[in-house]
């Protein structure tokens, strides 16, 4: 597969099948109370975000960068990559719009499960082809849960919907990071226990 | 240490040391946003709270109780047991005050640390003595997350606080809830990537 962003590799048939079926994401779902709602929600948060994304990713590489011990992992030797950040950032872009538009099926479960690996030492670094630290924490993984959820309200408040409307989406919005950040946390995970 | 609600040992000698030290607890509510506001938003929500704790419980009760894949881990070969389901509540009800009003010291890491080794096969069902699931799976402890966030915010609207009062108290909910389903995780991760 070719694709204009280096290392984006959504729907590859290279990538390893996630460990987890539809019928453990069906679960997951009914655990975040997930509904029709979230589905058209998030469609709309697609399109309030849709030209805002690097507005939104000023943000967070704004927090990453003031924060030395989330920066590190973007550094080697304590000094910070800007060619790796540059080209996580594409990546990154990408994932918000895929978070809101594509459907949850098997192809979005093993992208998933190959951002998990990219996260963990299994797959860190490889990508991009740098020298970095290895892996990131597992704990930062759950706790980004609270700032990518929590600062992206601003941006789906800005096009003129309705409190309600934004509210509606900024739920689906946690729903869903909560989603695939546990899925991410797969490969930090005892054998038997996730 | 004896108390009044049975295994509820906050605080008692006999308890492991969490694996975390308290500079490790500043970095991640760092990484939170974490502030003085959060404080007092959280000792603010123990107030309003403090005699909602039964409707908070019979709401999330009657989540897990309608949840098959969830109600399992009360139960043992699928027949739950309602004297391990009551035994908990208890210690749930403490743990909504706690999270409000606690000083987050070592104490209180070191009760995070016995929660988690209760949710993980090395400690469950040992408090209560009782014949059930032998673990509950770690994707379910994030998954929480979500609803343990969101149902709160109705319960804390519930006393007249203005809209921005009951935002700050739900963010800052969002954040504790976040803090303390991600040091739960910590039993479940392989060696080294906590
Ligand atoms: C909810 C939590 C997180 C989200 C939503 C998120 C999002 C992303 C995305 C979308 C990518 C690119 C994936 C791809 O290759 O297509 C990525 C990669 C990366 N993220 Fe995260 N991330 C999270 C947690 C973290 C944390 C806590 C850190 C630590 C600072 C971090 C640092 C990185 C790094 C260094 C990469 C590049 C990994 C590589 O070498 O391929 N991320 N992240
Ligand atoms: C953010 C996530 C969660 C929160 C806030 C939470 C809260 C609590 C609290 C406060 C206790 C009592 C702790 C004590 O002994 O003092 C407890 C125990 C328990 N929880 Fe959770 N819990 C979470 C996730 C889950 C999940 C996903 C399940 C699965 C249905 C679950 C089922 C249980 C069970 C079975 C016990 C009793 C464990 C034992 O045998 O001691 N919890 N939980």
């Amino acid at each position: 597969m070719t694709s204009p962003i280096k290392g984006y590799d959504y729907g590859a048939s290279s990538l390893a099948q996630s460990p987890l079926e539809l019928r453990d994401l069906q679960l997951l779902k009914q655990t975040l109370l997930w509904s029709e709602v979230d589905e058209q929600a998030l469609k709309l948060a697609g399109e309030v975000l849709e030209n805002q994304t690097d507005d939104v990713l000023d943000l967070w590489y704004g927090y990453v960068g003031s924060n030395t011990h989330l920066l590190r992992y973007f550094a080697h030797n304590e000094v910070p990559n800007p060619d790796y950040l540059a080209a996580v950032r594409k990546r990154f872009g990408l994932w918000i719009m895929d978070l809101c538009n594509r459907p949850y099926d098997q192809d979005w479960l093993d992208y998933q499960y190959e951002i998990a690996l990219r996260h963990h030492s299994t797959k860190k670094n490889l990508t991009d082809g740098v020298q970095a630290e290895p892996m990131i924490h597992f704990r930062y993984i759950v706790a980004f849960i609270f700032p990518i959820t929590y600062t992206i309200k601003g941006f789906l408040a800005k096009k003129g919907h309705s409190i309600d409307q934004v509210e509606v989406m900024y739920s689906a919005w946690f729903k869903a990071v909560t989603l695939t950040a546990l899925l991410w946390c797969q490969p930090y995970v005892n054998t038997g226990e996730f």
